[in-house]
C-alpha cells in the first residue's frame, strides 16, 4: 500500500514539474497558439519558396534554397510543446483528438523533423534532384500531420 | 542629353531589378506584412525568454539560452524586405516614416542585427554578466527603430 502511495506521489510529481516546464514556456494557451501560428507561418513562407523553385517556377540558387531550408530546419522543432497545451485545440485548427493522441501526433512532429533535417542537409550537398526527390518527402510529411490533426 | 537618358534608363533598370527581387520574395503587401510579423512574434517570445533569466525570474542554463538567442539571431536579418514594402505602413503599427526613410530604417535594422549576434556569442561562451550587459545593448538596440518606426 505505502509502495503504490509512493509510485503514485512520483508519478504526480513528474507530472507536476512537466507542467511547471509547459507553464515556463507559456503562461497562457493563447500565448502558446499565437506562438505555434506564428512558427508555421514562417516556415510556411520558407516551404513555399523552396515549393516554388521545385517547381521550376523560380531559378535554383543553392544558397537561396540552403537558407530556407536550414530556417526551416532551425525552426521545426520549436513549435510541438506549444501544441500540447490543454485548451489548445480551441480557436484555432488544431483537431481535439491531437490531445487525446498526443503520441501519434508527436511521432508525426518527430517524423517531419527527421526529414526536414535531411532536406537542409541534401540542400547543402547541393544536388538538385536530390534535393527535389527530399523536398517532395518532407511536404508528405508535413501533410501526413496536417491530414491527421489540422481542420480544413 | 543622350547620357542623361542613358542614366535614367540605368536607374529605372535597377529600381525594376529590384523590385523585381521584392515581388519575387512577396506577391502581396499583406504576405509581407503577415510574414514580418510572424518572424517578429516569434523572435519577440524568445527574446522574452531570455528576459526572465537575465531578470533573474527564471534560472540560468547555458544550453536554453544558446538556443534562444541563435534561433534570435538566425530569424534577426530575415523581415526587413518585408518591411520596405510600398504600402506595408497600411493596416499594421509600421510607421510611414519608416518608408521615407528607408536607409535610417535599414541602419537601425542592422545596428541591431549586430549587437543580436554578439548576444548569440556571448551565450555561446556562458558568462552570465556578460550575457546580461550584452541583453541590455541588443534590447536597447530593438527599442531604437520601435522608438522611431512603431505605433504605440
Amino acid at each position: 500500500m505505502m509502495k503504490r502511495f509512493l509510485t503514485w506521489g512520483l508519478g504526480m510529481l513528474i507530472v507536476g514539474l512537466l507542467a511547471g516546464v509547459a507553464l515556463a514556456q507559456f503562461a497562457r494557451t493563447e500565448d502558446a497558439i499565437t506562438y505555434r501560428q506564428a512558427v508555421m507561418s514562417v516556415i510556411g513562407t520558407h516551404f513555399s519558396r523552396m515549393g516554388a523553385v521545385v517547381r521550376g517556377e523560380q531559378p535554383f540558387t543553392k544558397e537561396a534554397f540552403e537558407q530556407n531550408a536550414s530556417l526551416v530546419a532551425t525552426l521545426i522543432d520549436q513549435p510541438w510543446d506549444a501544441f500540447m497545451m490543454s485548451g489548445g485545440d480551441k480557436g484555432s485548427r488544431l483537431k481535439p483528438e491531437a490531445l487525446t493522441q498526443k503520441d501519434k501526433f508527436m511521432q508525426l512532429a518527430k517524423a517531419s523533423e527527421t526529414e526536414i533535417v535531411k532536406l537542409a542537409e541534401s540542400a547543402k550537398a547541393g544536388d538538385l534532384n536530390a534535393i527535389k526527390s527530399q523536398f517532395g518527402a518532407a511536404g508528405a510529411s508535413c501533410k501526413a500531420c496536417h491530414d491527421d490533426y489540422r481542420s480544413r
